[in-house]
């Protein structure tokens, strides 16, 4: 079947689900798009439930259940896609949230936690690094964003479903850090040790707070050390999601490093 | 003199130093907006030509000359603001290149070279990055952006003036390194160390190419070393902008650690 006008309530239903955290909460029902973004995401096991793809494209795809598929007229695709693609895929995923009792750590994890984390570009993109860096899982404290954001998927290219990322207050990731035996590093200027001078080659956590107001007490109090980055401009700033690179490479060098010996 | 029609040449003359990178080169100007960004373009010595401002908003500036200034009314200013901003601020500015031959270099300088960076995003936040860095210059080799590009400076957050950038050919740039005996560190990841394995202590360069096509032939051959940052997740990525602050902060980590022995 063609879907030839953005009136299609199908089409609705999806723009609904783009846009609003709202909708996609009480659905239980997300928007991936992109041929990439939607293999990590059927790897990851999640369930595709509904395809829409421009004229005489559509990819294949290892799907385990086939979903309802929908072509849809090329001025259609172009009010529901967020760039101008070549890929020309849309699809509607059911949300399977990951709870902290469902990470599975091998020894000596290095976790990423982030406070009240604003921006969905932001948490994309640090998602992204932590592909890279071999992170095992990123946790995000008392969001302000959910983690199905269209925003938060595009710049992460895919990440928000390789690495393992579990939402939850700080008190319970406080509480599951402790007891696991993972020391906390909380990014902070103030009484804080350069953070090459901190040993991360043990169970780490390190946690992040927002651009604009930092890190709470309660996380302040929780830390086993305060780590800073060095600031030796003008501006005194670093984006959140460089600052998180740049500490979790840390520890990449730290670990492989030790490899090594 | 308010400032009423978004059709007032003035205001279109604006527009189009703001969206057309000819128009700027044409008439060696460009555009800042933003209370910060305007304080670090003065400091750094340019000359504002021409200031707009919001209705009753004409914050002190330590300007050297008193520019032409306009109040333009609400609706105006929305019409040239990049951002919703409470600042309400907008300049004309006169550029001023830095060449290759401006450059004062101090002892061991740290610097960062960018071949054909497309996004003006990426390099302004390579810019912000490297102000943090205390990086004592970038330098942009055959660019497909020009360095007063409205995007570039915002995401710069204003590191365009505070940290020297120069635009020049691979050329000029591989021979002003080798007669100042600056080695040359290439990110490419064939043939290539873990970045952490490299003494970047001595003068560096620290080269990175495009996301898309990486460096050219020129460079890879040019080099002294050829550095990588290990990928150990499954999208084998990082934004341009993350790999060149990893890289610049292992140079900060090396340094400052050396300073203490």
């Amino acid at each position: 079947m063609t879907i030839t006008s953005p009136q299609n309530p199908k089409i609705k239903a999806l723009l609904a689900l783009q846009q609003k955290s709202s909708e996609r909460r009480k659905q239980g029902l997300f928007v991936v798009e992109g041929l990439r973004e939607l293999q990590h995401c059927i790897q990851a096991g999640l369930e595709v439930t509904t395809l829409f793809h421009q004229p005489d494209l559509l990819p294949a795809l290892p799907l385990n259940k086939v979903p309802t598929t929908y072509e849809v007229t090329q001025s259609v695709y172009e009010k529901i896609a967020y760039r101008g693609s070549t890929e020309g895929i849309i699809a509607i995923v059911r949300a399977k949230p990951t709870k902290l009792s469902d990470l599975r750590l091998k020894a000596h994890p290095l976790i990423i936690v982030l406070e009240s984390v604003e921006k969905p570009g932001n948490l994309g993109a640090i998602l992204r690094s932590a592909d890279a860096a071999g992170v095992d899982a990123v946790i995000v404290c008392d969001p302000l964003t959910d983690l199905y954001n269209p925003n938060l998927i595009r710049s992460s290219i895919g990440a928000i479903f390789t690495v393992p990322c579990v939402a939850c207050s700080s008190e319970e990731c406080i509480s599951f850090l402790n007891g696991h035996g993972i020391q906390i590093l909380t990014a902070q200027l103030q009484d804080s040790l350069p953070y090459y001078d901190t040993d991360m080659t043990q169970g780490t956590a390190i946690v992040m707070g927002t651009e604009s107001t930092g890190l709470t007490t309660q996380w302040r109090t929780a830390a086993n050390a305060h780590i800073r980055i060095p600031m030796l401009g003008q501006l005194d700033s670093l984006n959140v999601s460089v600052s998180a690179a740049i500490l979790m490479f840390e520890a990449v060098r730290q670990r492989e490093g030790r490899k090594k010996v």
